[in-house]
Protein backbone atom coordinates (compact mmCIF):
# COMPACT_ATOMS: atom_id res chain seq x y z
CA UNK A 1 0.00 0.00 0.00
CA UNK A 2 1.00 3.50 -0.51
CA UNK A 3 2.70 5.91 2.28
CA UNK A 4 1.02 8.35 2.41
CA UNK A 5 3.04 10.46 4.64
CA UNK A 6 6.45 9.82 2.56
CA UNK A 7 4.99 11.12 -0.32
CA UNK A 8 6.10 15.04 -1.49
CA UNK A 9 3.70 16.90 -2.84
CA UNK A 10 3.80 17.68 -6.78
CA UNK A 11 3.51 21.01 -8.01
CA UNK A 12 -0.67 21.06 -8.45
CA UNK A 13 -1.84 22.88 -11.89
CA UNK A 14 -5.10 23.83 -13.02
CA UNK A 15 -5.23 20.53 -15.01
CA UNK A 16 -4.56 18.06 -12.51
CA UNK A 17 -6.80 15.79 -11.73
CA UNK A 18 -9.19 15.52 -8.78
CA UNK A 19 -8.43 12.57 -6.84
CA UNK A 20 -11.45 9.80 -7.96
CA UNK A 21 -13.90 8.07 -5.69
CA UNK A 22 -11.90 4.83 -5.82
CA UNK A 23 -8.67 6.81 -5.04
CA UNK A 24 -10.28 8.51 -1.99
CA UNK A 25 -11.60 5.50 -0.87
CA UNK A 26 -7.65 3.95 -0.80
CA UNK A 27 -6.47 7.19 0.72
CA UNK A 28 -9.22 7.04 3.43
CA UNK A 29 -8.16 3.94 4.73
CA UNK A 30 -5.04 5.89 5.82
CA UNK A 31 -6.90 8.87 7.63
CA UNK A 32 -9.58 6.97 9.83
CA UNK A 33 -10.22 10.55 11.63
CA UNK A 34 -10.46 12.38 9.25
CA UNK A 35 -13.70 13.26 7.52
CA UNK A 36 -14.54 14.47 3.41
CA UNK A 37 -17.12 17.93 4.09
CA UNK A 38 -17.76 20.35 1.59
CA UNK A 39 -17.48 24.18 1.73
CA UNK A 40 -18.99 26.13 -1.31
CA UNK A 41 -18.88 23.71 -3.13
CA UNK A 42 -15.71 22.36 -3.06
CA UNK A 43 -14.47 19.40 -0.94
CA UNK A 44 -12.37 19.33 1.87
CA UNK A 45 -10.24 16.89 4.09
CA UNK A 46 -11.05 17.81 7.71
CA UNK A 47 -9.93 17.27 11.18
CA UNK A 48 -10.50 18.58 14.85
CA UNK A 49 -7.25 18.02 17.11
CA UNK A 50 -7.75 18.52 20.94
CA UNK A 51 -5.61 20.15 23.20
CA UNK A 52 -5.29 21.30 26.95
CA UNK A 53 -5.63 25.06 26.24
CA UNK A 54 -4.76 27.82 23.07
CA UNK A 55 -1.11 27.88 23.58
CA UNK A 56 -0.19 23.97 22.71
CA UNK A 57 -2.94 24.65 19.80
CA UNK A 58 -1.28 27.61 18.69
CA UNK A 59 1.90 25.60 19.02
CA UNK A 60 0.75 22.64 16.55
CA UNK A 61 -1.00 25.31 13.76
CA UNK A 62 2.91 26.41 14.02
CA UNK A 63 4.13 23.19 13.49
CA UNK A 64 1.87 22.30 10.21
CA UNK A 65 2.44 25.98 8.85
CA UNK A 66 6.58 25.03 8.66
CA UNK A 67 5.46 21.40 6.84
CA UNK A 68 2.83 23.86 4.85
CA UNK A 69 5.91 25.70 3.60
CA UNK A 70 8.12 22.72 3.45
CA UNK A 71 4.76 21.53 0.47
CA UNK A 72 3.82 24.64 -0.54
CA UNK A 73 0.43 23.40 -0.16
CA UNK A 74 -1.10 25.16 2.42
CA UNK A 75 -4.32 24.56 4.68
CA UNK A 76 -7.10 26.15 6.88
CA UNK A 77 -6.06 26.04 10.37
CA UNK A 78 -8.98 27.22 12.68
CA UNK A 79 -7.51 27.78 16.12
CA UNK A 80 -8.89 27.94 18.96
CA UNK A 81 -8.63 27.26 22.95
CA UNK A 82 -7.66 23.95 23.15
CA UNK A 83 -8.64 23.14 19.61
CA UNK A 84 -7.33 23.17 16.01
CA UNK A 85 -9.10 22.18 12.86
CA UNK A 86 -7.27 21.78 9.60
CA UNK A 87 -8.34 21.14 6.30
CA UNK A 88 -6.72 20.29 3.63
CA UNK A 89 -8.26 20.79 -0.27
CA UNK A 90 -6.46 22.48 -3.63
CA UNK A 91 -8.03 25.47 -4.66
CA UNK A 92 -6.61 25.50 -7.31
CA UNK A 93 -8.47 22.50 -8.98
CA UNK A 94 -11.56 23.34 -6.55
CA UNK A 95 -11.49 19.74 -4.57
CA UNK A 96 -9.22 16.96 -3.56
CA UNK A 97 -5.87 16.22 -5.28
CA UNK A 98 -3.30 13.03 -4.18
CA UNK A 99 -1.63 16.11 -2.07
CA UNK A 100 -4.21 16.53 0.38
CA UNK A 101 -4.46 13.09 1.44
CA UNK A 102 -0.45 13.40 1.49
CA UNK A 103 -0.72 16.66 4.00
CA UNK A 104 -3.27 15.09 6.25
CA UNK A 105 -0.99 12.08 6.49
CA UNK A 106 1.85 14.08 7.34
CA UNK A 107 -0.18 16.26 9.65
CA UNK A 108 -1.51 12.82 11.55
CA UNK A 109 2.76 12.16 11.39
CA UNK A 110 2.91 15.55 13.18
CA UNK A 111 0.24 15.05 15.99
CA UNK A 112 1.52 11.78 16.94
CA UNK A 113 4.77 13.39 17.53
CA UNK A 114 3.87 16.61 19.28
CA UNK B 1 -14.53 58.59 24.71
CA UNK B 2 -13.90 55.69 25.62
CA UNK B 3 -10.41 54.10 24.68
CA UNK B 4 -11.16 50.07 23.59
CA UNK B 5 -7.91 49.09 22.85
CA UNK B 6 -6.21 50.47 26.10
CA UNK B 7 -8.59 48.85 28.51
CA UNK B 8 -7.40 45.21 30.43
CA UNK B 9 -9.78 42.83 29.82
CA UNK B 10 -12.12 41.87 32.80
CA UNK B 11 -12.12 38.49 34.14
CA UNK B 12 -15.20 37.04 32.63
CA UNK B 13 -18.11 34.64 34.67
CA UNK B 14 -21.33 33.40 33.82
CA UNK B 15 -23.15 36.37 35.62
CA UNK B 16 -21.29 38.74 33.38
CA UNK B 17 -23.40 41.24 31.24
CA UNK B 18 -23.67 40.69 27.41
CA UNK B 19 -22.94 44.35 26.00
CA UNK B 20 -26.27 46.29 25.37
CA UNK B 21 -27.17 47.54 22.36
CA UNK B 22 -26.64 50.94 22.87
CA UNK B 23 -22.98 49.89 24.37
CA UNK B 24 -22.26 47.60 20.96
CA UNK B 25 -23.18 50.55 19.10
CA UNK B 26 -20.47 52.72 21.01
CA UNK B 27 -17.74 50.02 20.65
CA UNK B 28 -18.22 49.52 17.02
CA UNK B 29 -17.96 53.35 16.34
CA UNK B 30 -14.12 52.30 17.17
CA UNK B 31 -14.52 48.96 14.82
CA UNK B 32 -15.14 50.50 11.84
CA UNK B 33 -13.49 47.75 9.67
CA UNK B 34 -15.29 44.42 11.87
CA UNK B 35 -18.56 43.07 11.52
CA UNK B 36 -20.96 41.49 14.21
CA UNK B 37 -22.16 37.91 12.69
CA UNK B 38 -23.35 35.03 14.46
CA UNK B 39 -22.77 31.35 14.53
CA UNK B 40 -24.78 28.61 16.88
CA UNK B 41 -27.14 31.16 17.85
CA UNK B 42 -24.17 33.53 19.24
CA UNK B 43 -22.88 36.64 18.77
CA UNK B 44 -19.19 36.78 17.32
CA UNK B 45 -17.28 40.09 16.35
CA UNK B 46 -15.43 39.15 13.06
CA UNK B 47 -12.90 40.94 11.10
CA UNK B 48 -11.11 39.26 7.88
CA UNK B 49 -7.18 40.33 7.51
CA UNK B 50 -5.21 40.32 4.04
CA UNK B 51 -1.83 39.31 3.80
CA UNK B 52 1.12 37.89 0.99
CA UNK B 53 1.41 35.00 1.91
CA UNK B 54 0.58 32.01 4.55
CA UNK B 55 3.72 32.85 6.54
CA UNK B 56 2.48 36.30 7.27
CA UNK B 57 -0.95 35.13 7.93
CA UNK B 58 0.63 32.61 10.28
CA UNK B 59 3.19 35.75 11.69
CA UNK B 60 -0.06 37.39 12.54
CA UNK B 61 -1.95 34.74 14.32
CA UNK B 62 1.24 34.66 16.36
CA UNK B 63 0.58 37.78 17.38
CA UNK B 64 -2.74 37.52 18.16
CA UNK B 65 -2.07 34.87 20.61
CA UNK B 66 0.25 36.54 22.31
CA UNK B 67 -2.29 39.01 23.17
CA UNK B 68 -5.00 36.81 23.69
CA UNK B 69 -3.04 34.69 26.52
CA UNK B 70 -1.87 38.38 28.13
CA UNK B 71 -5.52 39.21 28.45
CA UNK B 72 -6.46 35.48 28.96
CA UNK B 73 -9.52 36.03 26.15
CA UNK B 74 -8.53 33.36 23.40
CA UNK B 75 -10.06 34.18 19.77
CA UNK B 76 -10.85 31.74 17.09
CA UNK B 77 -8.19 32.41 14.34
CA UNK B 78 -8.29 31.12 10.67
CA UNK B 79 -5.12 30.94 9.12
CA UNK B 80 -5.03 30.60 5.17
CA UNK B 81 -2.88 31.67 2.53
CA UNK B 82 -3.14 35.35 2.39
CA UNK B 83 -5.74 35.86 5.04
CA UNK B 84 -6.36 35.23 8.75
CA UNK B 85 -10.24 35.45 10.01
CA UNK B 86 -10.22 36.36 13.76
CA UNK B 87 -13.47 36.11 15.84
CA UNK B 88 -13.64 37.20 19.26
CA UNK B 89 -16.85 36.39 21.39
CA UNK B 90 -17.46 35.37 25.26
CA UNK B 91 -17.98 31.53 25.32
CA UNK B 92 -18.61 31.91 29.08
CA UNK B 93 -21.64 33.86 28.67
CA UNK B 94 -22.67 32.89 24.81
CA UNK B 95 -22.11 36.06 23.29
CA UNK B 96 -20.52 39.58 23.21
CA UNK B 97 -18.72 41.27 26.48
CA UNK B 98 -16.62 44.25 26.29
CA UNK B 99 -13.57 42.37 26.52
CA UNK B 100 -14.57 41.43 23.05
CA UNK B 101 -14.29 44.66 21.32
CA UNK B 102 -12.02 45.53 23.53
CA UNK B 103 -9.53 42.63 22.11
CA UNK B 104 -10.69 43.34 18.50
CA UNK B 105 -9.26 47.14 19.08
CA UNK B 106 -6.49 45.38 20.27
CA UNK B 107 -6.27 43.16 17.37
CA UNK B 108 -6.34 46.66 14.79
CA UNK B 109 -3.55 48.15 17.09
CA UNK B 110 -1.24 44.89 16.26
CA UNK B 111 -2.42 45.18 12.30
CA UNK B 112 -1.29 48.69 12.05
CA UNK B 113 2.39 47.66 13.80
CA UNK B 114 2.71 44.69 11.51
Amino acid sequence: MIDLAGIKCAPCREDAPLATQAETEKYMQQLPEWKIGERDGIKRLTRIYNFNNFTEAMSFSNKIAVIAEEENHHPALVTEWGKVTVSWWSHIIKGLHLNDFVMAAKTEELFKKH
